[in-house]
């Protein structure tokens, strides 16, 4: 008998026919003699629904309210899919962040999870009941209602599954497990049986729509076993776990991309401390999120400053940068919000050289160039023309040979 | 400077511009320098669509899911009513029952209130920020969520009002006050400025749908004045308070009327104890509301026995009592699912005779048969045929000359 943590997402459940679906799931995993624990999201558009409504009442809503606003989206969820569970002669129980409750910071529509009290769903268990949670949501110290970001509901299930001591966290969601690469754009990327939290964590962070990067950071803090599934179709999924030692790692994993960047060059200003930091604090302060920064190596004093940002920053980002180098003679700023970043992720580069090699061997060959390198210790990612990126993508899957599965 | 508690029902916050408009006239209340703690039921046809969603999932929901999920309906009006106060420039607070709590009995669907606890809402006041508490629900002993009732709202309003000691509790609506009938069957019906406890119980307990009966109990049990107002019109509704002794009070105040009922009656059962219960107890045992119960003076030691019941019981009490009653030879049920109940309520009628008298003559003259005639201490309701009740009405409006405001 195992103890399995599930999360399904608001698609999962957007719909009466959905919850069902997602209740007979539930019912077969119980009936196999696990002890099962659902934390579920908001139904199908829902939360987007609240926030336009939100935003119909005041232009900029109360962060307290709005928190109180859209935790009712994932009530309604667990309400009903206990409903359903019951109705399939299951025990099922309901429970909202402020039952049980799930303590967080104060961080109105941002806080963090502090303590899960799990008492109540041990209880549960222990009576053959399936507890239902809501996900995204938690309760601060003062007794309001938090949220904890987009994508919370992940994190929820992680955060129980680590307080239940669970066998495993599942992630039910409408793809199959994690690829080699984005099947629409590759049609031979191939779904990984396994792969490891810190490569799941560079893929995250590079623009995998899988898992987001704190539910993974979260499982990989807690050593807390991963497994993403298709709510629809049977299978097993990709697990995300801790890097086997034994087995040699695979060079190259996965490659992972992002078409939402923008990349800003300050050309040619003043080598010299403080000039890093007088480009980037107008726009941390501008509370715009920047991703890569790359400097070159300097030339007669002066030296190019790149970073990148959301697209949507573009303009402001490239505003404040005019303004910020304006008393820099000789600098000159320049843009393109026209880019996109490619991350070619994978555990085995740490002892493989020539991954880099290859990278760059392969674009030249299609003639692709390459604006922005970046790397990590199991990750490379450049930044391309938007144009090039499927090209560049298609190219280095079949460079790295992802397409076959590894012989190990 | 007062303390007042304002509740609004689900019609008053249906869209963002009522909610905008009631948020206009709290500020408008505040603005006077009133303390101000408001109640809200859920938008428009919130609750009936939430029910709609738990029939879907399954037919016979359970009943602690089902108050789970009814009570986030609230949850989500309070948050929006609270964005756009601050719009507004007031300060304001969203509650639920579980963050007060307002402690229930654990009676799914149907709890009573136990216990508010309203320290934090004094702190609001104090602090000078409108507290918006939701209506309908609360919290059992053991932190499960209930609701209290269809039309609980106005009941929480009036617990409130009681905890926090205020000095009015005003119940906003889509009617302007209290009529001595229904306006729409009868034109000249007028405004009540004033009317007793004891009237508005015999009014809403005979079908008047502007208060529910639980709420005036409440109201009446802790002598906390109610008043009746338009969310929409300005104007000073109807006070509901303790009769003022000092002055008269008017023999018939109003009439309320309910077309629901239906009439199933018994004739020549044996005339011995133990009949009534007999024809009552399987009704009870199917969970039937019995409303009038008359039994006719015997003869030959026979008697009739007429009960009603809400019209969608009828076909159900029909048969229970065509059972109940087969032993007894000689005994016939016959019933009317065509009937509706009118009542004449007036705190005047203890002192002044002839009401009686001149509403068998109004109905005399107008060719009215009445089926069915029981009695209370201020009032007189009278089972008539439902194609003649709007004569009727209309008839004894004018007999009592409720048309003209009192003297007094």
């Amino acid at each position: 008998m195992s103890l399995i943590v599930q999360k399904y997402g608001g698609s999962s459940v957007g719909s009466v026919a959905r919850i069902h679906a997602v209740a007979e799931q539930i019912a077969k995993l119980a009936g196999q003699g696990n002890q099962v624990a659902v934390v579920v999201s908001a139904m199908g558009d829902t939360t987007d629904r609240l926030v336009e409504l939100a935003r119909e009442i005041a232009p900029d809503p109360d962060l307290r309210e709005m928190d109180a606003l859209l935790a009712t989206g994932e009530m309604v969820s667990t309400a009903l899919l206990a409903m359903a569970l019951r109705r399939l002669g299951l025990k099922a129980r309901s429970w909202n962040a402020m039952q049980l409750p799930i303590e967080t910071t104060s961080h109105a529509g941002r806080a963090r999870i502090a303590r899960i009290d799990a008492r109540q769903l041990k209880q549960d268990l222990e009576s053959g009941i399936v507890p239902i949670v809501a996900g995204f949501q938690g309760r601060a110290a003062n007794g309001d209602l938090t949220t904890i970001g987009r994508g919370g509901s992940d994190t929820t299930a992680v955060a129980l599954a680590v307080v239940l001591e669970a066998d495993e966290c599942q992630i039910l969601t409408d793809v199959d497990g994690v690829y080699t690469t984005d099947p629409r754009m590759v049609p031979e990327a191939r779904r990984l049986d396994r792969v490891s939290f810190e490569e799941m964590l560079e893929l995250a962070g590079q623009g995998s729509r899988v898992l987001h990067l704190r539910c993974v950071e979260f499982a990989a803090r807690y050593g807390m076993k991963l497994r993403v599934l298709s709510s629809v179709e049977p299978g097993s999924g990709t697990l995300i776990c801790q890097e086997d030692r034994k087995v040699e790692a695979p060079v190259v994993s996965g490659i992972a991309f992002n078409r939402d960047e923008a990349a800003i060059t300050v050309a040619r200003v003043p080598h010299h401390p403080g000039v890093a930091h007088a480009i980037l604090k107008p726009i941390s302060r501008a509370a715009i999120d920047v991703d890569m920064i790359v400097v070159n190596a300097p030339r007669e004093e002066r030296v190019d400053f790149s970073y990148t940002v959301h697209r949507d920053d573009y303009e402001k980002a490239l505003e404040l940068t005019r303004s910020a180098t304006a008393d820099y003679p000789g600098a000159t700023v320049e843009g393109d919000d026209r880019v996109a970043k490619l991350s070619v992720v994978g555990s085995g580069m740490r002892t493989h050289a020539g991954v880099a090699t290859q990278l760059f061997e392969t674009l030249a060959m299609e003639s692709i160039n390459v604006r922005l390198v970046s790397t990590s210790e199991i990750k490379i990612s450049v930044l391309v023309s938007e144009k090039d990126l499927e090209r560049a993508v298609r190219a280095l899957h079949r460079a790295y040979g992802l397409e076959r599965a590894p012989s190990s």
